[in-house]
């Protein structure tokens, strides 16, 4: 937003000229640092227009920081002129080493000249905008408590009424007791890992796995282990042998679509790793925030296990907004009371009301199952092009994935994937290489790909550069 | 939210007729558990609308969990009703001891026949909602990003640009590189907590200070030490002694208009609390978020710091919306970034971009500073009104504060806070007794009240049964 636009919108046209009069005296130096304002009545009277008016553009020049009121002695000009905002471009370009962070900084920090195939969300164009609006514009229209009230400790009944209904669609049957809604996805994690984990805890996870997993563990002063990735889950034979040996508290992963891989999580690999979690006490948090992405949903681990030891959570920032935002997690009641505890001491609630409410709007609307239909075919469609282009410079998908936009991919033969983000952020093109994913720095010559951020060819003629 | 009335509002009179329909069939059992529904085609046919009125009620209906779609076979009545959600009133009224989170839980769960004198925010019709809807909806007609989109890594330019010229109006010359938005106050301080403290490390609070900072420090297993709060800030020589016997990392207050007490830091105060804090190396957060129900602005201790030890947090829940939320960090550059990576790592990001954008244009409107002086007269009214309704029934103000809502009280003799906040409890009146405040628990005989929701007469009333 710019404060013209502000202005455009809420003043009137003598507002604006009020604002500009003033404007063109500051800048010709007629009115200087620390000088005093003509009085209201004085300026409205020369101007021809209302004291409210001149009040109206006096307290926007004074929100800007160009003026100052003094309490009963009128505005002056601001002393000195403010420190400017520095351009997000140069907030964003600190060199820095390639670690989880440097993905998830250059992808959110990118302006619209950056191409961003490394990042892990849609594009806006893909987003279903529209219901959005309206449901905006309908919460606008309710009662005053839903646009300035804390809300409720548990968050919206209205959204949890909708994600019981989905998770009764996924074969998990969750008491109302059992949600709760958070300010993110990966807030709804770290809760889980402040309630569960003390600095020194091992805790394991997918080799590959969601970068912002090892952030958050680190964070949390984990001891990372980790379990090789195979086309139908973590390998199932280590996982056990890893569980004897290394007795880790938690287990995080991603059961439906699992990110970076796409891998499917098979029923008898969910059977096995419950049975190996319940021998040695382990509980597991499963993320299934790509799970609308499915062509028809797989096996959920909270499903086999009924919520005992295992904690489900996710949000609608990959397939509804990233900025209208809540998340959620269903697990056991008994676990629930003290997450809502420490969600009111660490951030004294979780989503703001309004967000719960426009999310809840949406998802009862009817358009929504239609969104997500439309994205599985639209990416349906995008996997094998991109994968074919990528094929074409020697960068080969690990597997196709059945849903979502990630290709987990290996570069050519001699091709360190550090090397090619590094170079490929001169070219403005923000890349995922293959260790920020990795606990055993094991895919060095592994990147990551988001088919929806794929479609421009200055991408591929990038990586060429990049690779050679 | 209901869902009726996203139905009345989404969806046309003839999906609302389709919806009656089939749930007509289900109530009286024409459709049972697991039977197929009509096919579109035929529905559509039968009651002469189109096939898109159908999939539109089969689509709400399913995302209310009352029959399911079987992709590619249909729809299909639900097994079995899902489990009820409870009611708000079940859910908010377990037994549980008087600590911090009693005020919190009870407050922020309260229904709509509970009084909350002992709440923390506005009632909503004291906040500025018209301001707050033209934002939302000129935010809706904005182009996608905003509505989708995660947004930058330190939160939106706008908002921050807002910030940096409040700063400046308290003296506090904050660059761009030395603000960071976060979802929450209580967020901001949590973040900093976690890039400052370790288990076991001591910080300094007020005795008596806002509940949720002894919560929070919890929260962080960190040891926790008071100096006695006087009228004019923490008792100096007892701040010294404390910071050379106990050595705390950290002091955490709100300076402004202190919560509970309304007290306010005289500028004497400020400079040896200062001088103490560098003499023993120590960081200082200070919490503005009482800041603008201020009359004048009171020394901050970032202002004479320079913000070098000194962090100042705030947020806009208590003046413009706790349901569309932001808070915010203004600390030394080179502390900012950890903050940003810890967000990251944590949270995926601050508030929401949508949030942050509605919040910077209210700011920027010309209202909010109208806004603001009206809520000062009329918390200036209510002040004296309410003290001397206190007084009748024996309840007297530890002092009379500048601004702001809240009086810090002494029961009548003998009377003990939590006892009474338990019977009135009983009369759906909510209480903040004085220990749950108290690190030292020197508070049993005190109790705050929030006189903005002190208006109705049932409050006396349960005040006196309960006292007697």
């Amino acid at each position: 937003m710019t404060l013209t636009s502000a202005d455009s919108h809420s003043g009137g046209p003598r507002t604006a000229t009020v604002i500009a009069a003033i404007r063109h005296r500051l800048a010709t130096r007629a009115l200087g640092p620390g000088q005093r304002l003509p009085s209201i009545r004085a300026l409205a009277a020369a101007m021809g227009v209302s004291p409210a008016t001149v009040v109206e553009a006096y307290d926007r020049l004074a929100a800007e920081g160009v003026i100052r009121a003094r309490r009963g002695s009128g505005f002056y000009v601001a002393d000195s002129a403010l420190p400017p905002l520095a351009l997000a471009g140069s907030e964003s370009r600190r060199p820095r080493a390639i670690d989880p962070f440097w993905v998830s900084r250059q992808s959110l920090d990118a302006d619209v000249t950056t191409l961003t195939p490394g990042c892990g969300w849609l594009p806006a164009t893909w987003m279903p905008q529209d219901a959005l609006r309206r449901a905006i514009r309908s919460l606008a229209r309710r009662d005053g408590p839903v646009l300035s009230d804390y809300g409720g400790t548990r968050g919206s009944a209205a959204l949890r009424r909708v994600l019981q209904a989905r998770l009764a669609g996924l074969g998990i049957d969750a008491f109302s007791e059992q949600l709760l809604l958070t300010a993110s996805g990966t807030q709804a994690i770290d809760l889980i890992c402040r309630m569960l984990l003390r600095p020194g805890d091992t805790v394991l996870v997918d080799d590959p796995c969601y970068f912002n997993f090892l952030a958050l563990l680190r964070a949390h002063q984990a001891r990372i282990v980790s379990v090789p990735m195979t086309s139908t889950g973590p390998d199932i034979a280590e996982f056990e042998a890893v569980l004897a040996a290394e007795r880790p508290r938690l287990y995080i992963t991603n059961s439906g679509l699992h990110n970076p891989t796409g891998a499917t999580l098979s029923l008898q690999t969910a059977h096995r790793l419950l049975n190996a979690a319940a021998a040695h006490d382990m509980t597991i948090i499963e993320d299934d925030i790509y799970g609308d992405f499915e062509p028809e949903p797989s096996p959920r681990l909270a499903a086999l296990d009924g919520l005992r030891r295992v904690i489900l959570i996710g949000s609608f920032s990959k397939t509804l907004s990233a900025s209208v935002r809540s998340g959620y997690i269903a697990a056991r009641p008994d676990w629930i009371e003290p997450l809502i505890d420490l969600q009111i001491a660490t951030g004294f609630g979780g989503p703001g009301q309004f967000a719960a409410e426009t999310l809840a709007q949406v998802l009862t609307g009817g358009s929504y199952r239609k969104h997500i239909e439309e994205l599985r075919v639209r990416l349906a469609r995008a996997r094998p092009r991109v994968a074919a282009r990528l094929q074409r410079v020697g960068i080969t998908p690990w597997l196709m994935p059945r849903g979502g936009f990630h290709l987990w991919c290996r570069l050519p033969e001699g091709c360190a994937a550090t090397d090619i983000a590094q170079a490929a952020l001169a070219d403005d093109v923000v890349l995922a290489p293959g260790n920020v994913f990795s606990a055993a720095q094991s895919a060095g010559a592994m990147m990551r790909f988001n088919v929806a951020h794929c479609e421009d060819a200055r991408i591929m003629a990038a990586l060429e550069r990049a690779m050679t």
